[in-house]
C-alpha cells in the first residue's frame, strides 16, 4: 500500500535571496508550504569558506517560510532540510529543488507497479571542531544515514541512488575553540577542514550502506580514495557544526509520480555515466540516436565532481590542483557542469564540488530524477 | 594530382616553457622542424591581459627550433605561425598540435577522391592602437584570409572548416601612444580591447568567406552579434601588433591523411553540434549508439567559447558575465571544454574563450581533425 | 545654540549577517535604536557585482533594527540608511560604523567654541537604467547633496568633509528592460556600470559643493578626469535603483563630542594626505614623532582607493588594470587599506574601492573621525 | 682594509621577459655582467604554484646575459643567483635589482670608517621531494648561510641584515615520485608545500645566526610559530630543486657606496618597524617630520608579509586566509606593500608574500638599502 508521495520541484532564482518564485507557486497552491521537507540550492557564492550566499539563502528562505509554518525564522531549520550548495561556475545556473512530502491516501493510482521516488531526512548531533573529519563524524553520519532511510521506507540499500549531506566546516575561531580545549583539530586551514568534513560524511555513507567493509579509522580520511560511496554528496558549510542527511530513492511505499536513477562518473568527463543515468530512468540524449520517451520529462541531475587527486584525466595532465587563482573545487564544477548540462539540455543541474570518497577518485555520483507522464 | 602533404600532432607539454615532447619527435625523426608552419597550443595561464604563459611559451618554443631551422631565436616567428591560447580551465589539458607542411610527390597514394587536409597561412601588417577593433583591422584581415586559402589551394569556402586567428590587444602604453597622437582607441580597457580584436578579426573571416554581405563599419563589432563567422577563431595576445592567419579546410591537392569538418555550436551547452562535427569526419561519442569507425582517430578539436551576452542559456540564467572574482571567458572555457572532453573522450583539446562574432552569440564553431587509417 | 547630537560607533562584525554587536550595544542602552540614522558597513565580498554580501548585511540589518523601530523589515531601509561597501582584502577588518542622531537639550556643554560632527541625509528618485552614470544621476544627486547638507545645518561647503553615496548598477536584466524601451545603457557590462554610476554621482556632490564650474554632461563622465570631487565616496551596489546621500561634515548646530576633518590622497601611495587627515582632527601616527593628544581618539578613517588609470604611479608601472584574476577595486583596496591602517594602527577602517571623480585620478578622499575627550 | 666592492641597482621592467632595461645600461658600460652576482626581481604572476612569470623572467634573463658572460644559457643560473618572487598586487611594480661584485681596489675611499654593505651566496644540494619542509632542508640551509656568510667576510651575526632563500616546492609529479619511492612528502598540496618549503628555509636561517637555540625537528615547521629568523626571506618556486642562499649585510671589508639596515614588523600594519627601518640607513618618510639627509638615497626595500595565522591583527578580525577567491599571500603583500609603498614613495620595492618562520606570526623582516653620497 502506497502511504506517502513526494513532489520536486525546481524553481530558477535571480539571486541567492530570491525567494520570489519559491513564494508564487505557494500563493497559487502548487506547493503547499507545510509539507516541504527539504530544499537543496545552488547559490552563485564561490563554494568556498567564504561564500556567504548559501548562509543568506537559507536566512531568507526561512524568513519567507517562517510566517506559513508557523515558527519564528531560526527555528525553520530545524523543521526543513536547506542544502545550499555555493558555486555555479560556467553554465551552471542558480536555482532551488523542493522537495514536499504528504500523505498519499487521496491520490495513489491502483496501477502503480515499480517504486517510486521516496524522501527521508535525519541530521546528527552538533560535532566539536576536533571531531570534524574524523572517525566520530563518519560513525555518527552513518547512524544518521540508517534513520534516513527508515523513514523513507527504504529497506534495500541497492534502492538508495543519493544520499546529500550538508556538513560543518572549520574556522579560525573553531580552531582555537578547539586548542583551547587542549585538542588539535585535523588541519587548520578552514579551506582544507571543508574536504575533510565532506570525505568523512562521504564514508558515513559507505559503511550505512555496506559499500565498505571493515573498521574506518581516522587515517583512512582523505588518504585511502578507494574507499568511497556510490551515492554520497557531501557539501561543507559554515553555518552548521552537525551533519544534515537526506536520503533519496525509490519505495515501494510512495506513490509520487517521480523515479531516481543514479551512475557512477569514473572521472570528470565520464560522458557514458551521465548518459547511464539519464537512461536509468527513461530518458536520453537528443542528439537523435535514440527515441524520445515522450512520457518523461528531466527534473534534475544531482552530482558531484572533483579534480583528480593524481593530476591528470586519463592520462592528460590537468591543472586545476595547481591553480592559485581559482580553488580546484570551482574548476571541477564548471567542467563537470558543462558535461552534465550538455547531455541534459539545462544548466539548472545541481552540480557540486568536492567529491572525496564521493565515487572513485576524480570521479562522482550522478543521480536523475524524471518525472513520470501523468496524462 | 596531390601536390602537398600536412601532418598534424598533438603533443602534451608539462608547463609553458617545455619543449621536451617537440625536441623528442624531431630526434626521433617522426617531425621533420624545417616543415613545422604553424603551431596552436593551449597554455595555462588565464587567458587575459596579464597571461604571460603565452609569450613564454613563444620563447620556449622559438629558442628550441631556431638552431634547426637556422635563424636566431627572435626571428622563428616570422617563418612558424605560433598561435598559443591562454586558459586550460577544469579538465583541460595543456598541449600543442604542431602542424607541418611538405611537398607530396614521394607519399601519394593513388586512390585517393575525397578532399584532404589543408593548411595556409597569411598575416596582415602592424595595426595602430586606434585600428584595432575597427574596420580597419576586418579589412586587412580579409585580405589575409584570402590569402592564405590560396596558399592551401582551397577554393570553394565551404571547404574551410576553421580559420584561427591571433590578433593583437591594447594595453595602457599603447593607449597612450594612441592618444600622443591625437587619437581615441576603441577602449581604454586592457581587457576589454580583446574582444573589439576578436570580434573584429572574426568578422574579417566573415566577410572574406561571404558569410556576411554588405558593409561592414567600426559600429558593428562588438554590437550586431548576429553577424559572425562560422569557422572564425580568434585569440588575442599581447605579444604582437597584427593578425596572423591559418586557414585549415579541405583540399584536392593534398595527400594528408587527415581530414577536418566542423560545426557550430548554438549555444555553450550545444551537444548536438560537437557530436555533429565528430561525425562529419568520421568519428563517435563512446556511449556505444554507434559502431566504431576503427579507421578513424580523434586527433583534435578545436572550438570557441564564450558566455551568451544576453545572460541566460535557453532560459536559464548563468552568472559568466557579473562574476568579479572570475572573468567570463574563463567560467566558458572551462563550461565548454567540460562538454568537448566529456564527448571526445580527451581533455588535450583546443578550446579557446572570447567567441564575438564567431558563431552566433553564446555559440561558437568546433571543428575536428580526424587521421584516417594509413594501413 | 546646539541644537542636535551625534554620536558615532564602530562595531566589528563576525559575518556579513552578523548583527550581535549592535544587538549587544542596544541592550546594554548604548545605542538608542530609534537614534540610529545612518549605518556605513565594510563587508567582506569581493565588492563587485556578485557581491552580495552588502544585500545580506542590509537584510540582516533590517531584520534585527525592525522590532526596534516598529517597522516591517523591508521598509527600515526607508528610514535607515544603510552603506555597505564590500571588498575587505589584506589588513581590512569587517566592521560596521553605526551614526545616531537626537536632540542635544539635555547634553550640551556650555563651552564649546568650535564646530561638532552633524550628519545629513537625502536621497534621489529611482532612476531609470539609461539614466545611469549620465546627467540626470549627477543633477539629481547634487540636488540630494544640497538637501542632506540643509538637514545637517551645515551652510558652508568646506565644512562638509564626506559624502558617502550608494548608487545603482546595471544588470543584464536591467540593460535588457532598457533596450525593450528602445534606449540604451550607458554599457552594457554589469562591472563597468559600476564606475559609470559611481563616477556619476561623485560629480554630482563636485557640483553641489561647487568643486566644478561650467556645465557637466554626459561626455565627462569617466573621460574628463580632472573633474572630480574632494569629499565624495561612492559606491555602486545591485540592490537599489536610487541615489542614497549621506553628508558628514562640522556644523554650530552640533553638540556631538566628535569632529570630522579629510584631506585628499593625490595617489594611492600618499602617506602624507593620510597623516594630513588625522592630524586635522588633533590625531597622530605613533612612530614617536610626536606627542600624544591624550585627549583624541580615532572612531575611524573613511577613505577611497582606486588604481590610477594611467597605469602608473610616480612613475611606477602597476598593474592593477591589466589583472584578469583579481579586479583593479581588490588591488587598490587592499594596498590603499594597507597604508591606512599602518598609519591609523588599526584594520577596521572604511576603505571603498572605485574612487572615479572622486579626488584625483588614482588618489581619493580620506577623512577622519575623532572623538573628542568627554572627561 | 677593503678588498670588495658592491654596486645595486633597480631597474623597472615592461613585462617578466622584458630584459631592455639590464640591457641597456650594460650597454652603457654602467653594469659589468660579468661582474653580476644575484638578481632579485619582482614578476607580476600570482607568486602561487603556477605563476610561470618566475620561471619566464629567469629563462629571459639568462638568455640574455649568456653571451656576456661567456655561458650556455641553460648554465648562467649556476653563476647568478636568480630570486623571482612572483606577486606584485596593489601598488607593488615589477623590476628587478641586480647586484654586482668586485675587486675594491681601485676605488676605496681611504676615509670609510663604518662597516658598508656586502653580499655572499651559497647554496644547498638538490633535495628530494620528501626532505622539502623537514629537517634537512633546515640543516642544509643552514650551513649554505654559514658559507655566504663567510664568503660575504661577516662575522658578526649582528651585520647580517636580510638572508634571501629560493627554495623548491611540491608538484603532482613530485609527490608521486617520493610515493614511488614509498616515501611520504610533508603534504600533498603544492599550494601547501610552498609554506612548508619556506618555513624549514627560514629556520635554517635562525639556526645559522644563532636566533633559536636547542633542537629543531620536523614537527617545530609551521608549528611553533616563536621561533623565527629576524632577517630571512624565502620564497619557494617550482623551477628548482635546491636552496639558494644570499647574504645581505654590513662588513668592514666592504668599499661600497650602500649601507643596509632592517627592523622587524611585528604585524601586516607596524608602520613604525618600517619607519625604523629606513631610518636605520639614515633616510626618512617625508611627511615632514624630520630633515631630509640630502646625502642618503633609498635602493630598495625588502620586506616579507604574511597573514596572521590567528585570523586577526591587534584584535581586529581579518579575511586572508578564508578567502577562497585571492591567496592569503596575494591578500599580505598587497597590504604590506601598500604601506611600505606610501612610507618609502614607491611602489618599485620588494615585497614577498609568505612569511612562515621569518619574524614573528603575522609579521616579518623590513630591510633597507639606501645609497650614501658618492661626492
Amino acid at each position: 500500500m502506497r502511504t506517502t508521495s513526494v513532489d520536486v520541484v525546481r524553481i530558477a532564482t535571480k539571486g541567492p535571496g530570491d525567494v520570489s518564485g519559491l513564494l508564487g507557486l505557494i500563493e497559487q497552491g502548487k506547493i503547499d508550504p507545510k509539507s516541504i521537507v527539504a530544499i537543496l540550492g545552488k547559490t552563485e557564492g564561490n563554494g568556498g569558506v567564504n561564500d556567504f550566499t548559501r548562509e543568506y539563502a537559507v536566512s531568507a528562505l526561512s524568513a519567507a517560510l517562517a510566517p506559513f509554518i508557523d515558527l519564528p525564522p531560526h527555528r525553520v531549520e530545524q523543521r526543513i532540510a536547506f542544502v545550499m550548495s555555493g558555486g555555479t561556475e560556467g553554465v551552471l545556473s542558480p536555482h532551488i529543488t523542493v522537495f514536499t512530502r504528504d500523505s498519499a491516501a487521496n491520490r495513489v493510482s491502483p496501477d502503480i507497479s515499480e517504486k517510486r521516488l521516496s524522501i527521508g531526512m535525519a541530521h546528527t548531533r552538533d560535532f566539536l571542531p576536533e571531531e570534524i573529519g574524523r572517525s566520530v563524524q563518519i560513525r555518527e553520519t552513518a547512524r544518521a544515514v540508517a534513520a534516513a532511510m527508515a523513514e523513507a521506507a527504504i529497506v534495500d540499500p541497492q534502492d538508495v541512488h543519493f544520499v546529500q549531506i550538508k556538513c560543518p566546516l572549520l574556522t579560525s575561531d573553531r580552531v582555537e575553540a578547539a586548542a583551547a580545549r587542549g585538542n588539535k583539530t585535523v588541519t587548520n586551514s578552514a579551506y582544507g577542514s571543508m574536504a575533510y568534513s565532506r570525505g568523512a560524511s562521504a564514508l558515513g555513507v559507505a559503511v550505512a550502506l555496506g559499500e565498505i567493509e571493515g573498521e574506518i579509522d581516522d587515517e583512512h580520511v582523505l588518504r585511502r580514495f578507494d574507499l568511497f560511496s556510490s551515492v554520497a554528496s557531501t557539501s561543507a558549510g559554515i553555518e552548521l557544526m552537525h551533519n544534515v542527511v537526506i536520503v533519496l530513492g525509490n519505495s515501494t511505499s510512495s506513490a509520487a509520480p517521480f523515479e531516481i536513477g543514479h551512475a557512477v562518473m569514473r572521472d570528470a568527463i565520464d560522458s557514458t555515466a551521465v548518459i547511464k543515468a539519464l537512461k536509468s530512468v527513461g530518458l536520453h540524449i537528443e542528439d537523435g540516436s535514440g527515441p524520445p520517451m515522450a512520457s518523461r520529462q528531466l527534473v534534475n541531475i544531482f552530482a558531484k565532481a572533483e579534480a583528480s587527486p593524481n593530476g591528470s584525466i586519463r592520462g592528460s595532465r590537468h591543472i586545476m590542483l595547481e591553480d592559485t587563482d581559482i580553488s580546484s573545487t570551482r574548476h571541477a564544477r564548471a567542467a563537470v557542469g558543462g558535461l552534465i548540462s550538455g547531455l541534459s539540455g539545462t544548466g539548472a543541474v545541481y552540480v557540486s564540488g568536492g567529491a572525496e570518497h564521493q565515487g572513485p577518485p576524480g570521479g562522482g555520483p550522478v543521480a536523475a530524477i524524471a518525472r513520470l507522464s501523468t496524462k
